[in-house]
Parts: C-alpha cells; sequence; structure tokens
C-alpha cells in the first residue's frame, strides 16, 4: 500500500513544544532601562508598560516595532454541530461568514481597517467537517498533524504580531470539551451560551461534551490527543500558529474563549510555551474566565465581547500598537529638559 | 470703580446645567434597529454595541462617524503645589511638560498619533497659580467662571469626539479635595499616589485635603462653590468643556481621576449631565474607581493607567472608532447572505 507520511507528526510536535525559544533578555533589560527615562512618573503608564517589555523580549529587538500586523482567522466545521442542537445557528453559516470575510464585511474586517491590519482568513476543507466526537475521535492523528501544520504556515517572516481567532459553528462545544478534558471539572465548568443558545441549548452542549468524553476516554492519554479526539481543524491551526509565531520571534494576541481552548493544548504540554502570547479579551462566553484563572493570565481587554472570529484581538492591536509607540517615541526627560522627581 | 463684567457667571452655569440637551432617541432607535440585522450573534460585540448607540443618542445622528476626533489637555498650577509636599514633581514640571507637548515627546502624542487625533494643549496662565487653598479659597468666583468658559471654547463646531484631560503639578490633591466636598468620606478615602509619592506623602495630601476643606468649609455651599475654593483653572475648564460639548453633540471621553472629578462637579448640579461622557478608563489613582461607583459608571478600559494628560481617553479612542466602524459599516444578514438563527 502506497502510504504517504505526514509532514508533521505528533513526535515532531511533542519535540518542538520542548525545544522553544525563551525570552530576550537583552531585549527586555534594554526596554526596561529605556522606560525609566521616559517623561512620565515611574509606572504610569501601567500595561502599556508591561507590553511594550513584553514585546521587546518576544521579537527579541529593541526597541520593538508594530508596522506590520496580522490577523488570521482558521474557519472549520464540526461534525457534532450537524448531529446535535449545540449552536444557534445552521452550520452553512460557517461558509457563509467565510463569504462575508472575503466581501469585507464582518465585524473583523472593520476591526482590521480600524488597526491598519492585514486579515487572513484560513477555509479548512469547510465540505469535510470533523467526525461527531460524541461517537469517536474527531480527527485521526495524521488530519490533527496535518492541521496543526497548516496553521504554521500562517505565520510568515516579517509580521511584527499575529492575532488568531477562530470561526467555525460548533466549536464553542469543542471547546468547552478540550477545556473538560484538559483542567477536569464537570462540562458544565465550561460550556455556555455561544452564539446565543438559551438554558436548554446549554444543557445539550454540557450532555455533547459528557459524551465526547466518555466515548474518547481510553484515548485522551495526553493533550494532543485531547486535540485529536475534541477539537477541530481550526483549534489545531490555532495550536500551530502560536508554536511557529515562537520560533519567527512574533509576538501573539488569543481571542477569546474557543482560541484560548486550542491554546490551552501547548500550555499543558509546557506552562512556559505561551509566554510569549497575550489574552487580547476575556470574553462574556464564562468558561473563558475560568480558563484564564487556569492559564494564570489577565486579558487586555474586558468589553463583554463574545463573537469569535480573532475580533477581540483584532480590537487589542491598537493597545499594543500605542504602548510601542509610547515606548519607542517618548522623549526623556533629558531630551525633554523635564525635571526628575523632587528629592 | 470701572468692573468688568465677566462673560460667564455662575449664575449662567447655574441654568445651563438646567437646559442641557437630552439624547436624540430616534437616532438611538435607529442604532438598536440596524444592530440587530448585522451579522453577529445579537449582543456579540459587548460594549462595543452601547458604544454605537451611546455614540448615535449623543451625536444625534445615524450612523454615528468619527472621523475627527480631538484630545484637549488643560493644564494650571496651583498654589498648594508650591506651598506643601504634594508632589513627587517640582511646579515647574507643569510648564515643562507644556513644552514637551509642543514638542511632541509626551505620552499623549504618541497617542493621538496612534489614533490620528487632533490635539490641543491649553495653557492657562502657568505663571499665576491659584492660591493656596489650605488658606482660603483657590479662586474668586470671576476666575473661576472665566476659567469655565475658557474650557468651553475647546469645544469647536465639527468634531465627533472629545478627550478630556489635565496637566497641572498638585493637580490630584484638588481633585481628591474637590470629591471630599461632593462626597464626603474623609481625606484619606480620596488621596493617592498621585504621581507617585510615598506613605508619607499621601498623609501630606490627606493633611491639605483636611485643611482645605475646613477653612473653606463656609463657603462650600454648592457644587460651583466647591470647585471655586478646592479645584483649579484646569479642572474648571473641564467643567466648562463638558459643558460645551453638550450642547454641541459632541460626546466627551473622560479621563482619570482629577478629570472625573472635575466632571463631577456637574453630576452634582444634574445626575444627568454627565450622560453624554463615558469614562475612557479607570485610573490606578485609588480614587478613581470608589468615584466611578459614586457616579455609577464603568470605564471602557482598566489598564493601571495613572498618568493623565488625557492620556486613557486618548487610548480609548480607537475603541470608540471600532465601535462604530463595526456598526456603520458590518454587512447585515440579508446584504451578505447569512443564514439567521435556527428556529
Amino acid at each position: 500500500m502506497n502510504e504517504r507520511k505526514p509532514a508533521v507528526t505528533f513526535e515532531d510536535i511533542r519535540d518542538l513544544a520542548r525545544h522553544l525559544p525563551g525570552p530576550d533578555l537583552e531585549a527586555g533589560t534594554a526596554a526596561r532601562l529605556r522606560e525609566r527615562e521616559l517623561t512620565k512618573p515611574p509606572g504610569a503608564l501601567g500595561k502599556l508598560e508591561e507590553i511594550a517589555f513584553w514585546m521587546a523580549c518576544w521579537q527579541a529587538k529593541h526597541p520593538p516595532e508594530l508596522r506590520h500586523p496580522r490577523v488570521a482567522v482558521f474557519a472549520g466545521n464540526h461534525g457534532v454541530a450537524a448531529a446535535r442542537p449545540v449552536s444557534a445557528f445552521p452550520v452553512e453559516v460557517t461558509t457563509q461568514m467565510i463569504a462575508n470575510f472575503q466581501a469585507g464585511g464582518a465585524a473583523v474586517n472593520q476591526l482590521c481597517r480600524i488597526a491598519d491590519s492585514d486579515l487572513r482568513v484560513y477555509e479548512m476543507d469547510l465540505d469535510n467537517p470533523t467526525r461527531d466526537f460524541t461517537t469517536g475521535p474527531a480527527m485521526t492523528e495524521e488530519e490533527c498533524a496535518r492541521a496543526i501544520a497548516y496553521g504554521m504556515m500562517a505565520v510568515e517572516s516579517g509580521l511584527h504580531l499575529i492575532c488568531l481567532g477562530e470561526m467555525g459553528i460548533g466549536n464553542t462545544t469543542s471547546g468547552a470539551a478540550l477545556c473538560t478534558a484538559l483542567f477536569g471539572g464537570s462540562a458544565t465548568d465550561w460550556v455556555g451560551p455561544g452564539t446565543g443558545v438559551d438554558t436548554d441549548g446549554v444543557a445539550q452542549k454540557a450532555a455533547a461534551v459528557e459524551e465526547a468524553i466518555a466515548v474518547n476516554r481510553a484515548a485522551l492519554e495526553d493533550p494532543l490527543q485531547m486535540l485529536r479526539c475534541l477539537g477541530g481543524v481550526e483549534l489545531a491551526a490555532i495550536v500551530g500558529a502560536v508554536m511557529a509565531a515562537r520560533m519567527a520571534r512574533t509576538p501573539v494576541l488569543l481571542d477569546g474563549f474557543t482560541c484560548t481552548a486550542a491554546a490551552a493544548v501547548l500550555h499543558a504540554l509546557d506552562p512556559k510555551a505561551l509566554d510569549h502570547c497575550l489574552v487580547a479579551h476575556v470574553s462574556a462566553e464564562p468558561g473563558h474566565r475560568r480558563l484564564l484563572d487556569r492559564l494564570g493570565r489577565d486579558a487586555i481587554l474586558d468589553l463583554g465581547m463574545r463573537l469569535g472570529e480573532a475580533s477581540g484581538a483584532a480590537l487589542a492591536i491598537n493597545i499594543v500598537k500605542a504602548a510601542v509607540a509610547c515606548h519607542a517615541d517618548m522623549a526623556t526627560f533629558a531630551d525633554a529638559g523635564v525635571s526628575g522627581r523632587a528629592s
């Protein structure tokens, strides 16, 4: 039989996760030194100062730059969404929203325009959804590895920041299943209204998650297997993009619940694997705040958004731009002839 | 005696505060109707949807626009800052920072650039500080009214949004005194580190506030008298700018503690007087969160900033732009051929 070897295997990915580069402490130190010379009281720009430091560390460059941000939206379809009533919207909306992205009509298009950001939408074989994970694994190992490798390709060289997000009817259920497997707790801890299902719909989502965990239990032996059994191709692509961004010295903004759930797979492999990522916003989807607690993370924005499609991450680009601009372009006390603190 | 009548009197200002125009409910209704047709689940853009509605109501226009934002920074000097150790920086920093604003070296310059905003800095007779309010009223009624009228002039026609902020060494002490007079509590409830004074400095600020309240007690008979006795010219200018913006149908973003303390004078005159204002961020200055609680307000951003100079308000412009862009430019379900919610 003529069997093609996949480009990337789970073993490759585990190996990569063990060899991720760390922060550039020289660039970070240069950022700290410059920060204290700028014409403001120390610490007065709050998180903007931390963001500028983080950008320097993970771009491995001082001063950090942000002229070329990219927003990457991965779209996939989920077998569970056709089989069970887990979304307020029909499955065909995934494909319809791709057309809306291409025509410039979605929220993320407007948000990218305001942020002067490149937008790429990655349509991942929407006519072939993952298998219904309440009856068995969503993907084979090869399918999952291929989706991870696909996500890696979104990180081209020369990007100063990449925002990751997703589109896929049914994927908050997939994210909730992944969180239940990764962090434990009951399915009801992790499911929520998603696109806007009612109480009964939330109960249907919890039931789907419980069945998915039960039917796949024997296979859920490590984080990548959890991703394979319970995730979707767009979640796997996010895992790949996060890793590739680390290798490419491109800081990452994570979007909401589903995106962060995907990234949590890497955190489970290595708690430092997300150090080059910031969480752009905390979603109104209730599982997101719980997930951020488990990851020990704060978000930049808290605006009650719950749209996905990288919208929260795109919205945060201008905050990062502001941090970089203040850091790089403010005058120092010496430059401006401003008196320092009274003794 | 040849006495010149001031352009605006306290009586004029009280009268104006009683006749502020309300929201345009027709524009607001049009915003609500459009919102539910846009290609996203209802409510999925969270506060961005509320901001778009608010912009329509207070611009009295649907769809709202945000091509011409302005950042207005009022700068004044405080007698108390020369007399008492209430700031980590010497008084001359107010003037030095004006030069820094003019040269483009301050944080707010970078933040305006990122937001593509006009910046105006209003230098208010810095060589003539207000009187030390621990020994008597900071201003005469005429001086205070003139500063209010000056602030009104910052609101030109054609602005789509105005961000208000201040610069003035010693002015968090003035803001704390104003809050103590307006809302009660002890001085220690309202003072904080400001530019970065230590525990002893905070105690010095509290003592100055207590003395200011005690020495001026007989005169603190209404909110405008509190502003006159305890405020500064830049705080009075903010009061004027907030009122003029209401008349000009220009929505307002308020900056941090001192700016919001000034605006609270109007809230005390009429609880609806700030309905056309949003608080851009919650400052790390501890009195700000307490003040927002008293005003019943949330802030858009919470980034631990405490710089003043309208920096938090300038940073929030792009959030408002994003809200307006999503509202005005997203496709509707009908436009995009996207299926609505499953029944």
